[in-house]
């Protein structure tokens, strides 16, 4: 991904407002694999379950980069972007309880809620595997002056007027994807959880592990900016594994046992494996890490105990809708979590290609970069 | 395995029973590594919380064929079996609630029930991983003719006067690992699961499906006698695996979609991966084979949906103790499962090395020899 | 009930079908509380989200009986019923993957799966308390030539060839009703369970239980030919609560310690009072009965550990939806369950007046009345 | 309550300790319903898996002053008190891993954790309707100079070094009933919670919503002390129910849904009776509250949805064991959690009557009194 050669987009006609027709907008795109830049689109037209959101506010992912290296295949001008909040611009006939100019935050993941998955409670696989993953892959993303939302009665979350745009935009991806690996961990209170690399959704899962009732954190890092974000954020224990072993450490710290539950957020197969030594039996492996490397994806047999260790693996793709949306924002409200020390950049959307090369290099200590309109 | 050759065992002295010292039984050891024989040993003496029973019914395992060939080590004389019902002989001071001469069955995992794995719900981790697995691991097992129930006050189970021996000895193993796969599977009521394998465990695992509301349930197995059986213990569908791609054939029979959950009770690579790209999105996984092979267990990347998929892979050691015995010899009291038809053949205790060489060798399309003393 | 006065209504003209004109139906409505007939109504149109269906088989509910009776209050020449199957007459512009003319199955709840109830995994209480529950309550039920149905996407649920409408119209609300009494009562593997009450829904939890893995159904009740009904689909044991004291009894079957789950299918208080007493702490009571007396139900304190007995109470409202209409269907499809038996009665839509009248008095021993369009 | 007269216990011959003999001891006991005191008593022997504990730090609970007004029925001399921690004084044979002096922690409920209660998981209704609370109930109390510990291996929980004997205390039960209250509430994260009443149990089921990720949490009390408690342990808000409906306020809070979970930790039937009535449809009432009036406790039929909401009603009695005591120790050693603000007042143990009088009258706003030994 460090070799992805980021185009410069061609400079986009920018005259003033009222020049330009007011049915087209700026968008950041990718125009194929290693390449982008902004261009301008039609403002998107909503069918009769849709929204279209003016865009205030939006992060870029990790993810983001992962796309354009080309980790889901070939993409032409699709924009990017699943992390935006902004305000309501347009409402399709069917969706009732909302108001033109409300804000709004809308979940990087869109289910449809109708389908079996949806309906089984799988929404983040809507209609198959990753499904409920359509912004910038299977249609046009928000990183754009408007965005399109489908099933927008089940995907706009108001925003409270005690939240700031920043504030919420981190419920979009960040909040959800962490809690979820902390809620997929089945941590019993008081238990014990480590929490593998401290990115952003890594600090997140420290977070959601303390929200959850984990009596003892211990985050796994090496970055210095990152090790002291994570104690920051409620990690009690730091381990750098590039100075000791992570697994044997955990171990010491858990009276041998190892821990109740391990979270990979990172994607590496020594991640993974660590994970599944550092958990004692009867422990759960919570994983949210993406994992872009080999055929397959190794489980140490010995400590998963030959397959008989009631050790349980679990995966999840960030839940989205509107009811999890509101539940994130108010922990936010209410002092639970301050999602903001994560903002270490930010730019105005003019910038945005300056502010996803950083992403790609991680530049700078770059946690988060903020990208306004 | 096939290759492991059992010495016979010499000849134990055995005179009329009167002449043979109280204090002395036989007992079918692993005398080393690949070598099996029958040597006289103590009966055993209880300590104030142990039991000691004479045995009346046994089932032979394969996977004692795996402990003599290796599988967990070197073990010197060891007593094998831990699939055994019989009669109470023996009382610790500390056991109430029981009667010498009093029928039981007992399960072949004897958890304490005091440790912190055992309070925490995972009896069958008892003090560590696999550590409620003590017959013919860490003590003698029960392939004699008196054996030693430790933590007897939660490890014997009285057997109904409704049911035979032979009924109540297939609790101890077959029934609890078999139903505990189907347990841990999640299967939503009318939902498909796929039982790869249809030895004695997978057969138990499809009855387990069964019992618990799938509405359809596919076997994997290419043995016709083992398929038959499977379509006996309820599969509504066989596949062969040697005549067509398993996986193939579960996404068209489920519509594309994949089963709500697949079971592996074999323990290879290529059935475990199976298992994996056959479910669908937010599925199951459930793991009761014991996995011989490898450093490491590969999990599918793609078809693991990048570990994003909702896809919970869990593992599973027969779960013990009086309380499930008891509910296992109900479902067979009440005609909800028959194990009889596993009962391919039959022998004496004094040919149990016969027996053994045939689950050796499979041959005779042996699936469980039952011993009778 | 018994007292309720259903008017006859008056004759609908009925010419030959060409001289009608197309847009107007024939439905049965309760014209107010007390009274019911059969009248003229315009056929439904789509909204973009429905889907407008020809109705061929349908069955009265117990609970349209009580909703004439004034259950829920004054409701003006709503058309009743909420168990109906037909075929796809008209459908609206968003509804994608159903053609005219399919034959499709429709739950009594109808959720919207887009408000945070649903989303929460709690659609029978979309929008609020009970209100995935619009049939005959807050919009035109299904006992009329053609229905409309809401949320089409969610709510239509492809018959598989094999199932005839008979069968499929079983799933709208008894299968569906009684399986969750079971999926709820959190039933052990071999587990007991005791069904209070063996009408239609009580009948269904018994087969539910049996479904989910219950050793033991003790089936309460006291009309033999429900009682012959009860064994029939899979209860073990039936108690007459009118010849002996159901919770002595159950008592006495279990050792003394009382069932893991009780069911309560009737919703009298008498009955809600021994489904607590007779389970055991730990247990679980699955309410499923509609309580219509008193401002208040009493939990009898004693027999529920004065709060802390460990006993759960829960309570159900028919789960809706395609996915798990599906489930249902498939579990009749493999033979895990016929429910026909339960159908006794059968009359053409133009006797349904009569048919009503015998589900209020339940004379012949009427359990289901089928009505064909 | 107020009402019952607490007799004067003669005083018991105290000569200087090397005067009395070592198999003596001092315990504070009910000497019969309405009346306590203090009486020598032989300092109690050990089975074989045993233990007897030096006491050193006490609490006395409310329940204690139930008990002696006659809840649980007669009992005569029996020693009071279930809330110690101390030293080692001597260990069954049986018991292995503990030394003698080593400092520990003990639940008030002590299960044998063999039974088939334990074993299923309800180790507080040990062989019975909470049959795992022994001590003050079925055998002597801990509010002794020594007290007797059952199955001694499950139950024993080591203090760490850092935690003093006044914060390993409240483990017993206040931590462990106050959090099981918030365990069993089922809480989405970032839900709504309300949490009747504030006593010692109902702030710690404050902190245990908290903890177990509640968004906004409602605490319902009166008196100014505790109210001012209820903050510091983490309400968001307070509701003064002798100042407003409760119910009306919480639904206000929660945009007219009402809560995700109400706990009731008081025990009368207007707070229970809210508790259903606040909760929205598909939530969870989480009962610990002790309910001593009546023959019955009233569900409120509407707000229960007529039996249908999807309202689950849970209850509890407090969880014991060490694998537990260990988990919440944890939760105390690393911030999580500090109880000692609730030890408003200190007692040696020979000013115990009059530390439990005041518990008794709830004089001079005392929560928990402290007693050292």
């Amino acid at each position: 991904m460090s070799h992805v050669k980021v185009k410069e987009a061609k400079p986009t006609h920018r005259a003033g407002k009222s020049s330009r027709p007011a049915a087209t907008m700026r968008a950041f795109v990718m125009r194929r694999i290693g390449e982008v830049g902004v261009m301008n689109k039609p403002i998107p037209e909503p069918g009769p379950n849709d929204a279209i959101i003016r865009t205030t506010a939006a992060l870029i992912c990790t993810s983001d980069t992962h796309t354009v290296a080309g980790a889901i295949g070939e993409r032409l001008n699709i924009t990017l972007g699943h992390e935006a909040v902004g305000v309501i611009h347009q409402l399709g006939s069917e969706v009732v309880g909302f108001q033109i100019g409300q804000r709004v935050a809308v979940n990087a993941i869109t289910p449809c809620y109708q389908c079996s998955y949806c309906q089984r409670g799988y929404s983040s696989q809507c209609g198959g595997m990753l499904g409920g993953w359509k912004f910038a892959n299977t249609k046009d993303g928000s990183m754009a002056e408007y965005f399109h939302v489908n099933n927008a009665q089940a995907n706009l979350a108001p925003i409270p007027d005690t939240l700031t745009d920043e504030q919420a935009v981190y419920c979009a991806d960040m909040l959800s994807t962490g809690f979820v690996a902390a809620e997929y961990a089945n941590i019993p209170i008081g238990g014990t959880v480590a929490v593998f690399a401290q990115g952003p959704v890594g600090l997140m899962a420290t977070v959601g592990a303390r929200l959850l009732g984990a009596g003892l954190v211990i985050g796994v890092e090496s970055m210095p900016n990152r090790q002291a974000m994570a104690k920051r954020f409620g990690a009690d224990v730091i381990i750098d594994h590039t100075k000791t072993d992570p697994v044997a450490e955990i171990l010491k710290l858990t009276g041998g046992q190892g821990v109740d539950a391990a979270i990979e957020a990172l994607g590496s197969h020594a991640t993974f494996q660590a994970c599944i030594k550092a958990t004692r039996p009867g422990g759960t492996i919570s994983n949210v890490g993406y994992h872009g490397d080999g055929d397959s994806v190794p489980i140490p047999r010995l400590e998963w105990g030959v397959g008989m260790s009631d050790k349980t693996i679990r995966t999840a793709l960030c839940p989205g809708g509107s009811e999890r949306m509101s539940r994130l924002m108010r922990l936010i409200e209410h002092g639970r979590v301050n999602p903001l020390p994560m903002t270490t950049h930010r730019f105005r959307f003019q910038d945005i290609e300056r502010a996803f090369r950083m992403m790609q290099t991680k530049e700078d200590g770059i946690i988060k970069p903020l990208i306004t309109f």
